[in-house]
């Protein structure tokens, strides 16, 4: 099965806000075996909406759509749908008594604009919405369908997940295709394709290897179709563990894995705990690890140290390892490791100090210079990157190589 | 004058990555006078590339590209566009020349690939790309021209605003769409636009009002189309104002402006420092703020006090209260504040305390309950929010509700 998948905004137009929705609908429609063949942006406008229905189902004969749906007036997605399918709006009872009530319990005052959400198109079947107030819709003729969700993207998810991927799946005839992602890091998209180049060569017509690099991070990706679910499964396995033997040392997961969840997993396990002490990061290692549900059982906490001060009061850090070396040196992030791991009493504890930009740096000590350290009880250990001259670029990138040399560590001494 | 831009990469299709770039180019054609009436994005496919061009082009004039120019055999857009404009791939010593001395500079081994990347189309401009070794292509026609550059991200925005929009505002005759933002924060979408529904009624015709929520933000935009642009900005800025007027107790910003920009303009301005105590949000408030170029001018640093150990040795909460309060506490989250601006010597210090989720809620305090505090040196302030079920969007919301406290007191300080 086909799908074109259509948001509506201007705000997307504009480039006031970036289209997530989209990603997260592709992603969920790929794995229930329907193949999204193109993706619309259009305006809230009655006429582009409509051009875009059109040119949807030139494509596919599904459509699904988000946005348009709010209370506000420049929201115009339920009346064009009424339009184009020849039909009209009519308050749904159902529909009025679940705003009515969702409202209730949040204390939020209901609007006669809340009550104008409950207006539907008759020809339709209505999607009940368990976390919001405007309802989704499903148009079904023959040969095409639409479906129309709110935009609220944690509506639309809940909406897709719950309500409408049951009833896909069951019309599905095509079977899934199947992605899988290898994880790398610390080597150059063009450097790993050379290593990769005569398995590319022997890869069979249905198999895919696509590059996706990001700051810090380069993503490789085997897609398999074939008409046999079990065989394409396994034959994107197989190829999945050639490709790891080509290039072992970059490899650190797969598919959904964060560097944080991977930690998060280890210490949990091993029963041992970790600090931070960030200054170039700002705190960025600290989100990063608590973003994660459960990280109150093996993280401690975490110090930013921005300020000198706070290097040498707060974590020990000597005054005169600062004044010899600088912040920004190996004899200091080592010092701040060690400080942390002390302070926090865990078992392991990174440390990080660099220029993160755009100004502070020096012929010496350009923008973009990072120490990182990583203190275990067997032992500190060091890295020095010269990252480039983009702030926000600097401290992602120093925040995965923090966490990756940790998880490094880690993994080592699991495999002990 | 009108523009279609085209986003390609499978990983797009499948929802593996979001697509932020047509954002970053929708927002600049904009500024620039160029409308976007569609975003497309299409899968690594010639024919899909192919036809996704002839939809764009009955649509506008002017198509702007991006993706599939990598070192990488699954970027195929070179290959395509020669195909479409019936032209062919020819090496251009030139960017030949740049690719090896960019590569050499960065250490990088160049290989046959890297070579080939200078494989490009005769009969089109090339636009050279000082960021990587992806050039870009420029196909003029006498009535339509497409435009394609590279898909990573960093690359494609240097090339984008210095190479080729200089070119496009000379050749646009279209006046400049204008848009301004309010921001505010503190009131549901339907309960604003009941305050603002008498406005909205008086609004001329060239002037459109949209809403646009997002976590813990409202933003309400208001765009100006006029052909005469020096009325259409003044309107603009009179109607802007008039809104502010209606709902001013919860804007705080316009536009591009972040609470964390805010922040640190006034704290810089008026030579006073900051330190934060963060619980639930882990990090996230002193990532936020350190995010911002300059922030090691005002912001001292932070504690994470994830453990309540951290809570009571670092930041000196007394064992009585937490025993007696619990972690998620005013009466907590009141010591941890004046704790950590204690031992960072700071003139303000924000403290969170709070179950972020998805585990660790009691009926008495439920996931989602948390305690903010402000010390400064003439008081400590606290506030109760009762947040959601979702541990990311209770982090950001809670840190946005930090850094709103804090700003309120800077603005009254200030005007003083």
């Amino acid at each position: 099965m086909e799908a074109v998948i259509i948001t509506i905004g201007d705000e997307i137009l504009i480039g006031q806000v970036i289209d997530s929705n989209s990603s997260f609908i592709a992603e969920n429609l790929n794995m229930a075996g329907i193949n999204v063949s193109q993706i619309l942006s259009v305006p809230d406008r009655s006429s582009s909406i409509k051009q875009a229905i059109d040119q949807g189902f030139t494509q596919a004969g599904l459509i699904i759509m988000t946005g348009g749906l709010g209370p506000t007036r420049d929201d115009i997605t339920k009346q064009t749908l009424a339009e184009y399918f020849n039909t009209h709006l009519a308050r749904n009872s159902e529909v009025l008594k679940h705003n009515i009530s969702f409202l209730r319990a949040r204390e939020v005052k209901i609007t006669e604009r809340n009550r104008k959400q409950a207006d539907l198109p008759e020809d339709c079947t209505i999607i009940e919405n368990d976390f919001g107030t405007a309802a989704g819709m499903w148009f079904k003729e023959e040969k095409r369908s639409l479906i129309a969700m709110p935009g609220v993207p944690f509506e639309m998810k809940e909406m897709l997940v719950n309500k409408i991927l049951p009833q896909l799946k069951k019309q599905s005839s095509l079977p899934p295709i199947f992605h899988r992602t290898i994880l790398t890091t610390g080597i150059s998209e063009s450097e790993i394709s050379e290593k990769t180049a005569s398995f590319e060569d022997e890869l069979p017509s249905h198999i895919k290897l696509a590059y996706l690099p990001s700051p810090g991070l380069l993503r490789l990706r085997l897609t398999a179709f074939s008409a046999d679910n079990i065989s394409a499964l396994d034959d994107l396995n197989i190829f999945i563990e050639k490709l790891v033997r080509i290039i072992p040392e970059y490899v650190y997961g797969f598919d959904k894995d964060r560097l944080e969840i991977l930690i998060g997993k280890m210490l949990h396990d091993s029963k041992k705990t970790l600090a931070v002490a960030e200054s170039c990061t700002g705190g960025s290692i600290a989100q990063k690890i608590t973003s994660i549900p459960g990280a109150s059982g093996y993280f401690t906490g975490s110090v930013t140290a921005y300020g000198n001060s706070i290097k040498k009061d707060i974590l020990h850090v000597n005054k005169s390892t600062l004044d010899k070396h600088g912040a920004v040196s190996e004899a200091v992030v080592i010092e701040m490791a060690k400080g942390i791991k002390n302070l926090f009493k865990t078992d392991y504890a990174l440390a990080t100090s660099g220029i993160a930009g755009p100004e502070g740096g020096t012929p010496e000590k350009p923008v973009g210079l990072t120490w990182i350290a990583l203190a275990t009880d067997g032992g500190t250990y060091t890295k020095r990157l010269q990252l480039g001259e983009h702030r926000e670029r600097n401290i992602e990138k120093a925040s995965k190589a923090a966490l990756f040399m940790l998880w490094k560590k880690l993994v080592r001494l699991s495999s002990q």
